[in-house]
């Protein structure tokens, strides 16, 4: 393991905000999901800082989906964040501890009735429109509540970034928002700038996630100012508020750049200064800017901490080693194949020598959590640290095979925290008749 | 839509068990999964017949990690059928409805200290062994018990199957069980022999899932056979209990034959015939068969059912037709890139000339549940149906983005039951401090 945050190899053990994964796990039990706070905090500040330094008028709208607990919204809100939240089960946990309903950002391609309701009826900041059916079921709402609602409108700029390249396309294929070279978006915010209720502000977009090529941003910001201009040549319309979304890389595995604080706030220093040069060359109105990091705020500052169960060689093929998770409460490698950076707790002097393959509970061929993995020499027992699982494990967990949702726990200075409880077998048939 | 089973079209409209989806859809809300339950029980009375008939001696076990909930037991109670569990949370799940202890078998590659203890506290009748780790922790715990219990061990006899092929491997690849073929399974079984508080009765086998090849089944009878008589030979040892395991094929899409009942009577028929031919041969003792079925019970006897919320087109690319629900509800297709067949069902008179995507309200471009299917054409609030769902989509279910589970609803007779009930806000929330 490269040492990395806050994670600390002392005398051969591995450390998690000054305390050793083992004694946590000793402690919880696992699977286990671990949070480190401190890491939490610097990624909020950092983000928060930059955008005030580098461009000094908008906000950082924390990307819930990427993990939610009512802890998550209390820790980003002490930064002055805002949170994006994409469904009324968002918006529920963010009320249950009285976020601040003027810094919430309501996303996603198909919001329901009730969900637009239940959020108009709090007062939400922004909605970003996705689709005309839904700007007429929200306008309606509106209009019944007696309200004009603050909008963003959720638009394809045509710059698609994956990872360590970008694409620029001219055809974007996406279930989301509304196309910028077809004439879609524009056609759309004709007819959005009509209706009574809606008070169009702003346009919102997201080019991808895990971008580590500042081109991507640059290129984003340079569409989307092309665009204001545009609107504003044409319908005379100066948009106010530009939602960039988020999309910033963080550490999984070998393949992917380390970065430090510095280099997001980097990014953040690229898109502000690109955005600032393109006001100035194109002459639109200095936007407030939203940033709606999620994956980079929370991503490496968890880990999940596994016991092994049994370590099994098919001879001249494969060693697997069992854990007591798997794809219930990390899907991502059977979804996505997504690779992890796997370290032994406790044998973290140890040469990782020997290739295994890391195999959950779940009784399906296809719930492995990772393939060909280097570790030390693996026995039952040892305690397994998945690393950067911080973002969309927690919130994509299931219990399937009815196994149970592992606890959170959240450690500061050597001091631990439950953020949320284990499940219990009794959850499990709550709703059964 | 082909008609089968028990849905019908009826003047244009779907229905399920004698009632209209839309009506169903009206008085349940959606997204909504619903059972056929008629055809559940058509699938387990055709199981335990076609056992009966061709073997006489054996227990049809229902894979319950398919579909999971207090009612599903009930119901193959009521057909005197034992139950496979894999995890604690399944047999708390039978428990809670006082599912008989002793038609349930334990399966799972990695079952906990906890879980087996449990289990053990409530006297089921077999535990699946699938490593050495396992038998030396259950052997434990039924000593301090003072327990001797029955175990079968999952073994791998080289056949692997899937969907309409069937593949003979010499290595299995594979997390589960022991390898016939390389010697670890007789080598497991000599050390298993020795352990006090366990006896050996039987092996377990499971070759693959979505099997059509009849080939494949009679292959691995005959390899299972062989390694009967093998043990016989080397041991002395006469196994009295056969799982042959699960794996028959349903219908999903147009690429699936469609399959009758008596097509599976015929399936069961086949493995019995080859079993009885088998035992004759090669001398050796009837054994008591288990055939484990869990998709094939259920799978086509559930559908979901879905309100359009939009309906998207991007321009000479695709057109999208956003549902309320998603991979939040059924992940098959973000895993497998399972298909479905799908039908609008109010509108079964109508010719299906468009081509749609299907995408969920996940807010994640991944969040598709069909890729160019042919519908009419569709508007915001029409009722879609999926088909073949009944099986690894509830079970699968998570609260990614914070959606909410769908209820179940069984319906038998044009009268519906609720089986679960819808989670609520309140849900989410319940174990955050």
């Amino acid at each position: 393991m490269n040492e990395r945050n806050s994670l600390r190899n002392v005398n051969g053990r591995l450390q998690i905000g000054g305390i050793t994964c083992s004694e946590v796990a000793k402690k919880f039990g696992t699977p286990l999901y671990v949070f480190d706070q401190v890491k939490i905090e610097d990624m909020c500040s950092t983000f928060v800082n930059a955008l005030n330094k580098h461009y000094g008028f908008g906000m950082v709208s924390y990307a819930s989906k990427a993990f939610c607990c009512k802890e998550i919204y209390r820790l980003v809100n002490e930064f002055g964040m805002g949170a994006d939240v994409v469904s009324g089960g968002e918006l529920y946990t963010a009320l249950s501890v009285n976020f601040p309903c003027n810094k919430l950002i309501f996303h996603g391609n198909n919001k329901s009735y009730d969900e637009l309701e239940f959020a108009v009826q709090n007062n939400l900041k922004y909605f970003v429109i996705d689709s005309i059916e839904e700007a007429n079921l929200l306008n309606d709402i509106c209009s019944k509540a007696g309200k004009i609602q603050q909008v963003l409108v959720r638009v394809n700029p045509g710059v698609e970034a994956h990872t360590h390249k970008f694409i620029q396309t001219a055809k974007v294929d996406s279930k989301f928002g509304f196309s910028i070279q077809d004439g879609t978006a524009l056609e759309f915010i004709k007819v959005l700038t009509k209706m009574s209720n809606l008070k169009l502000v702003g346009l919102h977009c997201h080019i991808g996630s895990q971008i580590f090529e500042k081109l991507s941003f640059v290129l984003a910001v340079e569409k989307m100012t092309d665009f204001y201009k545009e609107i504003y040549d044409s319908l005379n319309l100066s948009l106010e508020v530009l939602d960039l979304g988020g999309g910033f890389g963080i550490y999984y595995n070998e393949e992917d750049p380390k970065l430090q604080l510095c280099d997001y706030e980097e990014y953040v220093r690229v898109i502000c200064d690109t955005l600032l040069e393109c006001i100035n060359t194109k002459g639109i109105k200095k936007p407030y800017l939203i940033l709606e990091p999620g994956r980079s705020i929370v991503g490496e500052s968890g880990i999940t901490l596994y016991t092994v169960g049994n370590v099994k060689e098919i001879k001249n093929v494969k060693k697997y080693v069992a854990i007591d998770g798997g794809m219930f409460e990390n899907p991502r490698f059977a979804l996505y194949q997504a690779k992890y950076e796997i370290v032994s707790v406790d044998k973290m002097d140890e040469k990782s020598t020997i290739k295994y393959s890391i195999a959950g509970k779940c009784c399906e061929s296809g719930d492995i959590i990772a393939e060909d993995v280097l570790l030390p020499e693996t026995k039952s027992g040892d305690i397994l640290a998945v690393l950067s699982t911080g973002a969309y494990n927690y919130s994509m967990a299931s219990n399937y095979n009815r196994n149970l949702v592992p606890p959170v726990v959240m450690v500061k200075d050597g001091k631990c925290k439950t953020v949320v409880k284990p499940q219990t077998y009794q959850d499990l048939i709550r709703n059964d008749l």
